[in-house]
């Protein structure tokens, strides 16, 4: 039995993007049902939560007792549970390769260009900043670009890599930069098309509409 | 037969902190003979190389005739072959979710902030960013001296997780910040007391004393 803990609330803009949505997606792929439990903030930072996420963030996947932290050793660790992982050797190992680099070679560089405008509008140094910061995300979906030139998915068949990689691509979603790289955008859309995904982005709107209806 | 693929010379500030190290380290800790085989910038733009490696980036290993790229991944299959992942089953999901987490909840934020000084030094925007990374940075090395407080390793046991986190950690060398969490120094500095760390620095140095000599 998985349990999926993210946060109770959040604000408007994180509606749909909070990490969860990883092992949401993941989950759905494989018809798989979880449940979900929330936590607030008296809890990320409680010595308990931090046992089980050292970083008080979310999520944390409950596979029965067991709690796993990080969306990367979430996906790898559903990978192999749910079937998504590829079943060559070569393909297994591309696709633990790609887990990797989407996050630590492209989702670091993506984000702060992304957090420029969410996090950071209007503060001193930003404009100045912009430019090195939107010239690094481009060379880096350049290489994807160059990568996924030809191939449908980052290792072959469709695995957790994809769901990692798309998601770290929806950083970019407003920035105008992804329509530049064709093959990306095309990858982007090859993914967002799973019914899966989009099962999984409902349930995490789902959970946060009652309490905005309320505001 | 593992071979390192690693940059056939580097700037001077660069030299022992080169991220083949990680390899080498867990190569070392094994007591694991590897080649070495360096490239140059024309082979990390050429479509051969990235093949290996997508962003042009190093090290790749090459075990037998199998590039894997990306340090994360190397480590987590160093970890295997060469037992330095913990042998009880949550030790094992701990030393992977570790793996994740410095480099992703970890390393995006102390990179940021070394960067300053390192590639942005004199910018425009550098002083009234630091602030905010600084405390970023600080945020995290709490999180880490919460967990390592009683502990000696992350996952209990030594494991390439700690080669990690513990290169990792090196970003911050000149900052003034890691003196100020005791659980975390005293932890850098029992990963580096480690005689392959020792050894796995000396042969990177080696590589590139030559060319330093000549110059």
């Amino acid at each position: 039995m998985y349990t999926l803990v993210t946060l109770r609330s959040v604000p408007d803009f994180a509606v749909g993007y909070v990490r969860d949505l990883r092992a949401r997606w993941a989950l759905e792929e494989a018809g798989q049902p979880y449940s979900v439990q929330t936590i607030g903030p008296e809890d990320q930072m409680s010595s308990t939560y931090r046992q089980q996420q050292p970083f008080g963030q979310v999520p944390v996947l409950l596979d029965g007792d067991q709690p796993i932290f990080e969306s990367g050793a979430i996906l790898r660790h559903l990978g192999d549970q749910l079937g998504l992982m590829p079943t060559g050797a070569r393909e297994r190992q591309l696709a633990e390769m790609w887990l990797y680099a989407a996050l630590n070679s492209v989702e670091p560089y993506f984000g702060a260009f992304a957090e420029l405008d969410v996090f950071h509008a209007g503060e001193a140094w930003v404009e100045a900043r912009r430019p090195g910061l939107e010239a690094m995300a481009k060379r880096r979906l350049g290489d994807l670009e160059a990568w996924l030139s030809g191939s449908d998915y980052l290792a072959g068949t469709f695995s957790v890599a994809d769901i990692m990689m798309s998601t770290v691509l929806r950083l970019l979603d407003s920035s105008g930069l992804l329509e530049q790289f064709p093959a990306v955008s095309a990858y982007q859309a090859r993914c967002m098309d799973r019914p899966a995904y989009a099962r999984a982005v409902a349930a995490q709107v789902a959970l946060y509409a009652p309490k905005q209806a309320a505001a």
